[in-house]
């Protein structure tokens, strides 16, 4: 696995300059219909139909969201990328166009910024989008960061609108499209230095598999709220919750069977941590009126109640999950003392998060 | 000045948390017309009008492009957000949305943030835009990187395509919207600690300021080509005359205006060096035919001719300007031994330029 900090005879952004880099990237882009001008002027010009442009940005930072003996840069090419087309998928829209900032300490090796290219291009490639522009800029050494934009538009046969997060409405049944703690579940068999006992959650750690489709489809059968879970469901929910002004109680019955998936890796009572608190899994969570049954690919998980917070059946939720500067850890998510972020090094370097 | 270090009274924000922070920073930005949805959900919703968005990103990094003693947050927050319009600029388009991504140590002060938030909305109010979306994560002790990107539109009235680099022809006038040279000329002021011979050289070094409106301007008046000034004229011209498979020569008499202007408080040699080699000045330069009038605010200051590369009437220029990851220092453009990079850092540490 080629790391950010490569081996002795590599290569680096700095022997090549910036002309010298970007020759090596731009030949791994490929450019869908949508993009009327790519990489290479000032901007970038991207078709959105209807005339509206969704527009969301995510980044990851060398030894806070990833580490390099776990996560190769394809690895992190392809998660930055999931995080921002799933949260497209999110309000139903389709992602189209990326564009990547990159700030990286010149003495990274080029292969590492080849691999993390390849990634972006193959994760993008699953919904047809094009990395349209990027920048490059030099960084402290060790520093390696990378911003991402997504770009997309609202298909026909939608809503006509976003879906957005405030419109959960008393009644309704919360769905969830995707798997539920696999990439938490994933870290826990990493950190514990046992990724053979489970390689599938472990791959899916290091590369989410979001239901892109999903997004537009729950769109078109009427969603009234829909959120990406990138930071545990218990807290996403919770972002639902206020936001629409209600209460969401998940159900231990139909949440049992994700659990009981990640059991045998990781235990009970970590499997049931990871459905309920575990980040970066982009699966998606929505609320679809009760009276009318889900669209395929979709499964019930709980209900929109009255009143406020995130309940399992009659318990309130601590709320776990991930907040990048996080000021308090909550033990009582982490039997075992850990802190409970999810990313690959919220244990290793508790400093970076503050506290 | 709050720099991004701060005194030890200050609320940091890994004392807020993500949700303390955004609070501070949401109340600080306001929404244009175009902003369908704004800041909160998985995604912002911008309105381009005529179903193509402009797009365009750019990043800055603590040490890198700024030197906390020389530069506020609101300075920085200015600085990359005329980084970013003057590219959308650049095409003859209108910018509309910004999205940024802050990754920052969590021992960083709340204040800077605040004040970065007050420079980004002040800049961007000048063309109307509004910051649409973001994102915030931690980052190793130290570290403050800011990516930022700017979406927009190309307003009516212009070619109905952006103007790109590759149109200039043989026989076209090429001319400057803006100033030249300033910024590299303020900051060699700082860099001598003798801000006071010219406080207004130093404060176009903190704070550029781009001809927004000349962008839109010179795509209505037919320009052949057009680029932000981003990394020193002789590098800019350069890649116009690269792309449009021509070569470009600028004459000693027109610039020597804008030459004239810098030698007072940098020396007649250095003034030379600021007007051809100085980099974020976020000036337009543009290719217009020879036989109309140039659009008012915009100067002539040389021609499109057979051929390649740029000349400075007979003589061949060694291309100067910035580079993020320059193997080479061309010690021919810095009579000094300096290296020719002109970010407010590069000659405080050349390791982190490679080479």
């Amino acid at each position: 696995m080629t790391s950010a900090e490569g081996s002795p005879g590599d290569t680096r952004l700095g022997d090549l300059g910036e002309r010298g880099v970007l020759s090596q990237v731009f030949p791994r882009l490929s450019m869908g219909d949508q993009v009327l001008l790519g990489p290479g002027d000032d901007t970038a010009l991207l078709a959105v139909p209807g005339g509206r442009v969704l527009a969301t940005t995510d980044a990851m930072v060398r030894g806070q969201d990833w580490r390099d003996d776990w996560s190769s840069a394809a690895d992190v090419g392809h998660k930055l990328t999931a995080a921002n087309l799933a949260d497209i998928a999110a309000m139903g829209g389709v992602a189209t166009g990326l564009l990547v900032a990159l700030a990286a300490d010149p003495d990274t090796p080029i292969s590492w910024v080849r691999g993390l290219t390849d990634g972006i291009v193959a994760e993008a490639g699953q919904v047809g989008a094009s990395l349209i522009g990027g920048d490059l800029s030099g960084a402290p050494p060790g520093v390696v960061m990378i911003a991402m934009t997504a770009l997309g538009h609202l298909p026909p046969g939608g809503q006509g609108t976003p879906v957005r997060r405030d419109g959960a409405r008393v009644g309704d049944v919360v769905a969830v499209a995707g798997t539920l703690g696999r990439s938490d579940a994933g870290l826990r068999l990493l950190r514990q230095n046992s990724p053979d006992v489970d390689p599938l959650l472990v791959a899916t750690h290091r590369r989410p598999c979001p239901p892109y489709r999903q997004g537009p489809a729950a769109a078109t059968a009427g969603a009234h709220a829909m959120i990406d879970l990138s930071d545990g469901l218990s807290r996403d929910a919770g972002r639902i919750a206020d936001a629409s002004g209600v209460g969401i109680v998940l159900e231990r019955t139909t949440l049992s069977p994700y659990v009981d998936e990640l059991a045998p890796a990781v235990g009970l009572d970590a499997a049931w941590q990871c459905v309920l608190h575990g980040g970066e899994e982009h699966a998606l969570l929505a609320a679809f009126a009760a009276e009318r049954a889900l669209p395929p690919g979709w499964a019930r998980i709980g209900r929109v109640v009255a009143g406020s917070g995130v309940r399992l059946d009659a318990d309130a939720l601590p709320a776990g999950g991930w907040d990048h500067f996080e000021p308090d850890v909550e033990p009582d998510c982490e039997p075992d003392g850990e802190p409970d972020g999810t990313r690959e090094t919220a244990h290793q370097a508790p400093g970076l998060l503050g506290g």
